[in-house]
């Protein structure tokens, strides 16, 4: 009974994001078309009615389980701006390895929606905005770097591109590799990045 | 009715062949968990014993549709022995294109069997052998490369690695990105690869 007391009183906020963490958790070992809400709601030992409480429906839960992993990854990496660009490019790829397990499972959710029928305008703007943002993140650092001589001239389009479809790799491939070299293969992302440096 | 006699008239090689190709269609759009033997058997026009004729289970049906695509790959693929070790890996890389809608369908049922909690030890074994082979291929030709003095000595291991997520980026990716660039991709790396090359 103290136990159903305390958890009636869980900050509305905590509540919700647990919830989120919980369904991405089942959206990824399954698929988000065949795990129901009773099933999100089982997981988190909660009543099936207060997940609607916070969630309209399942096509809401699915677009916002996907807009909290994103913000997860992107609220949260602040670039040190006392590093030049090339240190923030090696930080920001670095800040994958400590959330990697959250950004499997975020591209597992992305994969199997796009490869679904299921077509919902809000998360497939989620989705495309996603691949911008960090496309547009990466050539800017690239960019500054060649102004400010750190790296020489590059295609900074296809470099970016190219260190965006290495992550894609890393992490949506790393469950069928099952070798979990996460770490490993960002450390070797980032040291391809570090010989295309200007030696000074 | 003469389609009835037509369609049983199939050669079993040919027939089961359809099979495996409509069974790794609806696999990677929905998720091989919720595909029935049925689902199937209709997407085929067929009854569902001849499913059962030509396959046990459905266990066996997921290992026979990812080794029937992994052998697509693998097989058909016949490296000109005319071409030095850098032109073969750019033919090699070309022949993923016109196979590419086959590959995306292919990875994402590997990514779907290996982040499900089913464990078939025989599937587990294709998916690291592909993988090992993967590496080892791209490991021999750039070590030919260097050899013959087309490549200028390289980390052989973290070069073919970087290969290999980049091709698993392009193609494990493609679905959530949608914006069809996957002959473009594969070009791009080949410009990679050539400019890793030693000028003559």
């Amino acid at each position: 009974m103290a136990l159903k007391i305390a958890r009636k009183r869980l900050d509305p906020a905590i509540r919700s994001e647990l919830i989120l963490d919980e369904a991405l958790r089942l959206f990824a070992e399954r698929h988000f078309s065949v795990v129901t809400v009773r099933d999100i709601a089982d997981a988190c030992a909660i009543n099936v009615g207060l997940i609607y409480y916070y969630f309209e429906n399942k096509e809401q839960l699915v677009h916002r389980v996907l807009a909290h992993a994103i913000e997860q990854f992107q609220a949260r990496y602040n670039a040190d701006q006392d590093l030049n660009p090339a240190q923030q490019l090696v930080a920001y790829l670095t800040w994958h390895i400590p959330i990697a397990s959250m950004l499997t499972r975020m591209v597992k959710l992305m994969a199997d929606y796009s490869a679904s029928a299921v077509r919902d305008p809000t998360t497939d703007n989620l989705i495309r905005n996603f691949y911008k943002k960090e496309q547009t993140d990466l050539e800017d650092l690239l960019t500054r770097g060649i102004n400010e001589r750190v790296f020489p001239p590059l295609n900074v389009a296809a470099v970016a591109r190219s260190i965006s479809l290495q992550l894609d790799g890393i992490f949506y491939a790393s469950p069928s590799r099952g070798d979990n070299r996460i770490p490993e293969d960002i450390a070797d992302l980032c040291h391809i990045l570090e010989t295309l440096q200007i030696k000074k």
